[in-house]
């Protein structure tokens, strides 16, 4: 039915671990489901769980803050070594207050902390471990969709999402740092709208939309929903990348 | 199942006119998808049927501009009629630029044109009509929530939606202007996370989530799909408002 969106969060998702082939873990987990996989499905994967895979985890006690970390870590109150992975994965401070520090990343994302996470690294462990964004998501994104097509033989959509806080609303939502397969922004420009006017909201955010929609299902304190499987989008047949959502410095004027 | 979530754009949908009653049609279009009504159900609404029933359309030819509203309109190149009626909607002006009016909503919205919109006004018509957002979309949410309860006896959520550009990034998605029957925002603050750390991110925009994925299914340029029925969604059962959404201006590092 192309009037209907399902969305099902796989089950038997094992805990992720540095080298975890996330393809085979996604094909096992549509088979519990049971979902038969299709052409134009839509896979998405929470952020921590490709970060995990990829060996993104850092032990703070192995990090040695510098100077400028130091002073970050005065101005917000967070801890110096946390501050230094920041200032690694960042390429400029948008903000910083007790408490908060927004940072542009080096793929352009204006988030909290660099996406850098503090909880839900490692079980049964009494260090402090922090799990950095993946270094290219839209490459891994890439990597799992080759992956499931040769697996499979279907053409799926791929998006990793993680959840950022907003200028100007309250609640952190469900956005994409990560696309293959699928279009991050349908452009409607030029299309005319029912009654022949031009539309006026032109450029869609469908990869963030979808990030936000399987983030319904994949909760916070839960790592064991972190892959949703949708099906029924619309989307047009084009190959897209997370990086078309970055906006540029200059075509900013919230900065 | 509690892993699965389904959105349905209701079928034959009428278009809307001033006066229409909007439960009677959501009614219809369940009994039409078909979809028997349940507890715990959200129904998704455009914000241009609502504010069409709510008779909020605008004939430019009647607006005549005030001084402020003429210099508006040499500083973006919009219509003067036009920034007369967003003078009247609005608060505030947050950017204004060539092309650009971002101003802030009497609501507390930050978004273009104070939400105006001029596109799929009034069909066979060679007037300019203009849609403002509806006076208080919380209690247009409201009253359909209390409606529809007393017709179905279910207890649904309601959002009603809109689309909106964001700071940082491109592409306009859904997000909620007015809820009833659910929480606008989920607050997860205090719950640990799987391995005992507290969560980072700690309350989440629900409402915005739910408008985006319901936004995946309404489109842009056809108003025939403006009513999605959502099935499937976890939230704890508090009735919100979608001004919980609403950051005020002094917690904002964004204006």
């Amino acid at each position: 039915m192309d009037n209907q969106l399902t969305l099902t969060a796989l089950p038997n998702i094992p805990l992720i671990q540095r080298g975890d082939d996330l393809a085979a873990i996604i094909l096992r987990g549509l088979t519990d489901a049971p979902i038969a996989l299709a052409d134009g499905d839509v896979i998405v994967l929470a952020q921590k769980i490709v970060s995990k895979a990829e060996g993104r985890m850092v032990r703070l006690r192995d990090v040695t803050p510098s100077p400028r970390a130091r002073e970050l870590a005065q101005q917000t109150g967070k801890d110096a070594r946390f501050c230094e992975v920041v200032l690694w994965d960042m390429r400029e401070i948008v903000r910083v207050r007790e408490g908060l520090l927004i940072v542009e990343t080096h793929q352009g994302w204006v988030c909290a902390n660099a996406g850098i996470d503090r909880s839900n690294v490692a079980p049964h462990d009494d260090e402090e471990w922090i799990l950095r964004l993946p270094e290219d998501a839209d490459r891994s994104a890439c990597d799992l969709r080759a992956r499931l097509r040769d697996a499979s033989g279907c053409d799926v959509g791929i998006v990793i999402n993680d959840t950022h806080g907003r200028a100007w609303r309250n609640g952190a939502i469900g956005i994409a740092i990560g696309v293959a397969g699928i279009p991050a922004l349908e452009d409607l420009r030029g299309q005319p709208d029912l009654f022949g006017y031009h539309l006026q909201v032109t450029v869609v955010g469908l990869a963030d939309q979808i990030a936000s929609a399987a983030s319904l299902l994949q909760g916070q304190a839960d790592e064991g929903r972190p892959i949703v499987h949708a099906r029924g989008i619309p989307f047009s047949q084009r190959d897209g990348a997370a990086r078309e959502i970055v906006r540029a410095k200059e075509m900013d004027l919230f900065r």
